[in-house]
C-alpha cells in the first residue's frame, strides 16, 4: 500500500483533517470549529486527536503514513514552521509559536507547515482546477484575501515565506477604505469579507436602494452569506456590493497577470459562492483591462476542491520535494 | 581561454553591444543611437556590425564566443525568441519579428533574446547589487517602468514570457492619468517618463510654483532629465513631481513585497538620477505602508551596473541553465 498522506488546515474558523493517497483521493476527514480563541497547546492538542482519529478509522498508525502536512491561516516562517501572526480573527491568535516542533512532538513522522493559501494553491494546481498548467495562481476571496503562488510546479514562498499576500496590494491609495493592516485602500479594504460593512456603509450613504432590514448593529457586522441572500433576492445594495468586490477582484487579477503571466488563476474561498454574476464580472473587468496585452489565453477557472483544497494542499505539501 | 559572451542591448534610444568574460568582466563594449525608426531588417544588420567590430577588436571569432544574448525593449515570446511588440518609442517599432532566427542567421552561434529587463536583472543578480541574495525583483524607473523578476537564483519568465510587466500594474482606478496602453491608474501613468507630462499639467493647474521658463509645445514633452535639473536648482515643481513619483514607486515596491516577499529590490533606470531624495522618499513610503509587516529586512538598492546592466545581463543569458 502506498503511503498515505496526513493534511491538517488550520483556520479561523475551521479546523480539519484528512488522510489521502498520494493520488490526491480523500480517504477520511474530520472537521471541527471549536478550537479558535483557544491557547496554542490546546489546539495542537485538538489537532493530535483529529489525527489519532483518522488513523484508527482507516486502521493505520502513524508509521503508516509519510507525515502530516499543516496549512495556517497566517504568517509563518517556512523553514522554521514557526508562526509569526495571524489576522486575530474570532480570536484565533497563534503568534511566535513553533507549530511545526510542537507537532512533531506529539508525532514521529515527518511535519511540513506552510501558509493556508499555499496549500490550497498547491491542491488546485496537483489535483483540481490548475491541474495541467504550467504556473498557477490561486486566490482566495473571502474574509481575507490571499494567494498561493504555484511557478512552474513548485509553491514561491519568498525570503521569510510570506510571499502571496496580494490582498494587502494597494490599489486605491486615496481611498476611505481602511484594511486591518492599517492601510487604506488594500485590496482587501475594498474586496474582501471585512472590508463589507465599510463598503456597505458607504452605499447606504449614497442612497443604494436596499430591501434588507437589518438594526444597525448586523448592518456593521454584515458578511458574504447575508450579501449573497440579499443578490439571490433581488436586492439592489446587493448586487451593487457583489459587482464592486468583483471590479476589484478583476483589477488584482489584472495586476497578478501583468506581474506573474500566469497559464491560469484559480479562484477559491467564500466570496466565490455568490456564484456566475460575480465570477464573471471578475472574468469582464480583467478582459476590459487587459485588451491587447494578453497574447496567449490565461484562464479564470473557479476552484474544484473548494472545502477541501486546505486539507489535500496540506497533505500535497508532502509531495514535494525536500 | 575561457569562452567569451556577446550582450546586446536592443533599446528604444539606445543600441549596445559587448564581450563579457563569463565572471561578469565586460572587456569592450559599442553603443550607437541611429537604429530608431529602422527597419527590422536594418536594426539586426546594424547588430551584426556591432558584433563583428567587437570581435575584430577582442581579435576573436564567432568560434570564441559562446553565444550571443540579446535584451529586447518590448515583449517577446522568450520560446520562440519572436517579438510581440514596443512601445513605439521614438519609433522603435519591432513587431512579430523572428528576431533570434534573424541573428542566427548571421552567426553561427547559440543566439538567446529576452526582455530587456529581465536581462537587466539577471546582471544585477549575478554581478551587481543584487548578488548574494536569494530573490531579487529589478525594478527601472524610467521613460516606461518594468521588472525583472530573478526567483531563488533564476530568471522568472511566465507562460509568453511577458512576466515583470509591473508598469501596468493599476494603483489608482479612479486616475486621470492615462498609460500608453489606454488604462487610467497604473504605475506607469503616475510614476514613468512617459507620464511626465500630465503630471507636470496637473500641478501647474493646481498652482504649484515653478520657476521653469518653457514653451507650451516644451511642457508637453518634458522628460525625467529637465525634472532633474529643476529639482537641482531647486525648483519647487521639480520637487514636488520627485517626491510623487517615489511615493507611487514606493507603492509599486510595497506591492511586489506582498506578492514576492524578496530578499531585494534593485532599482534601475533614468529616474535614477534624481538622486538621493527620490531614493529615500521611495524607502520611506515602503516603510510607512510596510511597517510591522515586515518580517525580514528587505533591501532597497540602486543599480550598481546602471548603464551596462543590459550589455551584461543579455551575456549573462548565456550563463542560465538550458
Amino acid at each position: 500500500m502506498a503511503r498515505l498522506l496526513c493534511g491538517i488546515d488550520l483556520g479561523g474558523t475551521k479546523l480539519a483533517g484528512g488522510l489521502m493517497r498520494p493520488d490526491g483521493t480523500l480517504l477520511d476527514k474530520e472537521v471541527v470549529f471549536d478550537h479558535a480563541g483557544k491557547d496554542e497547546q490546546v489546539v495542537v492538542h485538538r489537532m493530535h486527536d483529529i489525527v489519532n482519529a483518522l488513523l484508527a478509522r482507516q486502521h493505520v498508525t502513524v508509521e503508516d503514513i509519510r507525515g502530516i502536512g499543516v496549512g495556517f491561516a497566517g504568517h509563518l516562517r517556512f523553514r522554521d514552521g514557526v508562526t509569526i501572526t495571524t489576522s486575530n480573527f474570532k480570536g484565533f491568535k497563534i503568534k511566535n509559536f513553533p507549530l511545526r516542533r510542537a507537532i512533531e512532538e506529539y508525532f514521529p513522522t515527518r511535519v511540513i507547515v506552510d501558509n493556508d493559501a499555499n496549500a490550497q494553491g498547491l491542491a488546485e494546481y496537483r489535483f483540481g482546477a490548475g491541474a495541467g498548467y504550467g504556473s498557477v495562481i490561486f486566490v482566495t476571496l473571502s474574509t481575507g484575501i490571499g494567494a498561493g503562488i504555484i511557478l512552474e510546479g513548485k509553491v514561491y514562498r519568498g525570503m521569510t515565506g510570506t510571499a502571496g499576500e496580494v490582498g494587502h496590494m494597494i490599489v486605491n491609495p486615496g481611498s476611505p477604505f481602511v484594511c486591518g493592516c492599517g492601510n487604506h485602500g488594500c485590496l482587501m479594504a475594498h474586496a474582501s469579507g471585512l472590508a463589507l460593512p465599510q463598503v456597505v456603509a458607504a452605499k447606504r450613504k449614497l442612497g443604494v436602494p436596499t430591501r434588507l432590514r437589518l438594526a444597525e448593529a448586523e448592518w456593521d457586522r454584515i458578511d458574504g452569506k447575508a450579501i449573497g441572500d440579499g443578490l439571490a433576492a433581488g436586492d439592489e445594495l446587493c448586487r451593487s456590493v457583489v459587482l464592486e468586490f468583483a471590479d476589484y477582484a478583476g483589477i488584482g487579477l489584472y495586476n497578478l497577470f501583468q506581474i506573474f503571466n500566469p497559464d491560469a488563476f484559480v479562484l477559491g474561498g467564500g466570496l466565490m459562492s455568490w456564484g456566475g454574476l460575480y465570477l464573471e464580472r471578475i472574468r469582464q473587468k480583467f478582459q476590459e483591462l487587459v485588451r491587447e496585452m494578453l497574447f496567449d489565453p490565461v484562464r479564470i477557472l473557479p476552484s474544484k476542491l473548494e472545502q477541501d483544497a486546505g486539507i489535500i494542499g496540506a497533505a500535497a505539501l508532502l509531495l514535494e520535494e525536500g
